[in-house]
């Protein structure tokens, strides 16, 4: 018996070995194509160069729409298609301005607009800025002395903050405009939520309440918040005039683009990984995402180029509209839930085109334990990794399916650098880095194709 | 007596959980006086734009070792000193000229003369160029296709090669010229060796030995020779007109730079932690290796900040004359033996300032299990594995008295772009990801000075 056992024992390793060889050999096929032919680096620069940004709503996400659908085809997708989907369309209009005057003295500032933010007045508006580091601050002044003010909100991305500052500074991008009009703000500015110190303003999206006026929004670049903040040491009175020609359209039909290779044995069960098609629109939305776009549509290449049957389902899903709305990744959960699709895995890259170092991930905790045992198959490729916590904007609403999620983390410190800024473009991402997050992203998708969870 | 043992069992556990706790606090204040007050990026800045380029024997190499030397007094160390060494002395002269002919055109290629290559004669040197795509082809060419030619070797940085590139590729630069000479070539040219497609030539050292004669060599940038491989394809002969002023002088007296803080328990227990202070000419020095320099710098300026008395001795070693020689480090390691030092770990840091995604370690295996239980401290800091490999071009000479060796690796693809190039400057090094490195070296370095080995 103990001989069986011993034997039955022997047989089940040499076969894990067997497979784990197997494994190893397909990761390397997979790594060598996407070095060696890999093509997305080259889709990118499309994206980038011959389109560019590729805000929600926009002409040119729309061109964007079409070219990626393109790109799938090619890649050699099985089926190609659009899920249509409404997007708000807000639009920047004239180059923002923001100039500071004390005295007799006047500056003009980097700055521009939050993203969905009221604009000014045709004319502009003129009124004193007030600066605070914090909410508590801006709390402690009251109503009194905030409004008919402008506020400066002049909190930093904290430098000890390794992988979390973005998180913390954010939320003056978000709340500020509502908890400076709670007290009569008239406007706002915020520094830009950056650990660079250079000239370039930072976007993104903010927030209203019905509670509140809207008032308007911009950010200046953390240069010009370090030299205010010198400014308002000296001057007892500083004034802003603002003018940005912003507003919010009717909203308009865009889509998610969808790239499918169907499974051979368990089509049912779908695998999807993406990256989100919108940007903002002062860059060329390069790290932010076309990176995760022409990696996911690398998937489906590297796929077709090596001739793998895969025995699920695997999509490269470019999402619409991640950046002010969501609405993509919340109608492509809508929709797997009325066709009742069994979606058992989800990967979203949106962190920059920089390579994997870490895989995160969410799931029940002995299909987290299964993947976590294919680590030894991702250290050649850099990836050294599987923390706790996977995820992604715009697989997050496939969560309440139960769907596994994996979210792509490169460690690098450079992403918010380029974050919503104008120097988002194509040069700023490396051609062999882009192609390693593609070799993690890839090598995962063949591993849940083949294996399941 | 169960109760007992379980008693002390719980002891041993909440006192490990104590230290674990304590050390992880204390890792946490490392990182955030480096991410606060870290002055390593301030440090660069003076190394690259106030000095620059330090080649081995040159003026700014002796510059540095008194700009680091103040550095390293004003960081705090108990101690600063120099350590004398015999370094080579080799010149590039005025800038080279590679100027291709083919029929009636000519072509003026981005050329630099490999370090410590011979020149060639004042008037330059003219001769046909052959293409070679590797050692073999050259054989099979033989001494009758190749006498009185310059060999032009053509082999690229495999793209499938992804950490292992440049060992792979370097062969040529490094053994190019004898194998041509011994063939009968007047000359050599390399492809630079990088993955980087663009216009700067990479230099670094090239050997002859005492078989054959010295023949000038020079890299061509990686455009060039993409753009003469097609010349190739279309020319039956292709000449070349080189011409190189480069020579070597008599060897000159320099200096690693050393800066210890003594240990308060086993001061005689030393651990060094590293970086050379000499670099190629043709930059600024900053990733190659400034960025380590600075970084164990910084290592005796957080130690001091912290007010941490390390129980062992922790010295910052500038090793000079890495590029072209080895003279510091082997310099350093003869004296620790003449001295009968015992040093129990050395590391470097000379992979570029990218921050750190492994610390590679070589040692007893006892030694190596030590140093591994540390890593849960080191993952929220960005590193995520501590693989079996630790070294360095300069402590590699204190491993035969049995130093553990340890060293930094950035998972990056990026650094291969700068290393000895035109623009390994300054603006290349990112702050924060520069600082990310000094942290897992400050750290590790802090533990070892505690815990010893």
């Amino acid at each position: 018996m103990k001989k069986i056992l011993l034997l039955s024992y022997c047989m089940i390793c040499s076969l894990f070995a067997f497979s784990q060889n197997e494994d190893s050999l397909m990761v390397r096929r997979i790594a060598d194509d996407i070095l060696i032919n890999g093509k997305a680096y080259d889709d990118l620069r499309y994206l980038c160069k011959k389109i560019g940004a590729r805000l929600s709503g926009s002409a040119n996400a729309q061109k964007a729409v079409e070219a990626t659908a393109t790109m799938l085809k090619e890649a050699g997708a099985d089926t190609v298609y659009l899920q249509p989907c409404m997007v708000p369309h807000w639009i920047r209009g004239a180059k923002e301005q923001g100039i500071v005057q004390w005295g007799k003295n006047k500056k003009a500032l980097n700055v521009c607009a939050l993203g969905m933010s009221v604009g000014t007045p045709a004319s502009g508006l003129k009124a004193e800025l007030i600066e605070v580091a914090n909410f508590e601050e801006l709390k402690k002044l009251g109503a009194e002395k905030v409004k008919g003010k402008i506020v400066f909100f002049n909190y930093p991305m904290k430098p000890e903050l390794i992988f979390n500052g973005y998180g913390d500074a954010v939320r003056y991008r978000g709340s500020g405009p509502v908890e400076a009009a709670k007290l009569g703000a008239v406007a706002v500015m915020i520094r830009s939520v950056t650990h660079a110190l250079d000239n370039n303003p930072h976007t993104g999206a903010t927030r209203y309440d019905s509670t509140v006026n809207k008032i308007p929004a911009m950010a200046c670049s953390t240069l010009d918040a370090e030299w205010l903040h010198e400014l308002f040491k000296k001057e007892k009175k500083v004034e802003l005039f603002m003018k940005m020609s912003c507003e919010k359209l009717p909203d308009v039909l865009s889509y998610n683009v969808i790239g499918e290779i169907r499974g051979t044995e368990k089509p049912e069960e779908i695998i999807t990984a993406g990256g989100h098609l919108d940007s903002w629109d002062l860059g060329e939305g390069a790290h932010d995402d076309g990176a995760g776009c022409v990696q996911s549509i690398q998937i489906i290449r590297t796929i077709k180029n090596l001739g793998i049957k895969p025995k699920r389902t695997i999509r490269a899903v470019m999402f619409m509209n991640e950046e002010n709305g969501l609405a993509g990744g919340t109608k492509y959960a809508e929709l797997a839930g009325i066709n009742k699709e069994n979606h058992i895995f989800a990967i979203e890259s949106d962190a920059g085109g920089f390579g994997v170092e870490t895989l995160g991930l969410t799931g029940k905790p002995e299909q987290v334990n299964k993947v976590r045992s294919w680590l030894p198959l991702f250290r050649p490729y850099g990836i050294y990794d599987m923390p706790d916590g996977g995820g992604g904007a715009d697989i997050g609403p496939l969560r309440k399916y139960g769907t596994f999620m994996c979210s792509v983390n490169p460690g690098t410190q450079r992403y918010f650098d380029y974050h919503h800024a104008p120097n988002d473009k194509f040069e700023a991402v490396h051609k062999r880095e882009l192609e390693m997050g593609a070799i993690g992203m890839t090598a995962i998708v063949y591993l849940v194709a083949q294996y399941g969870l």
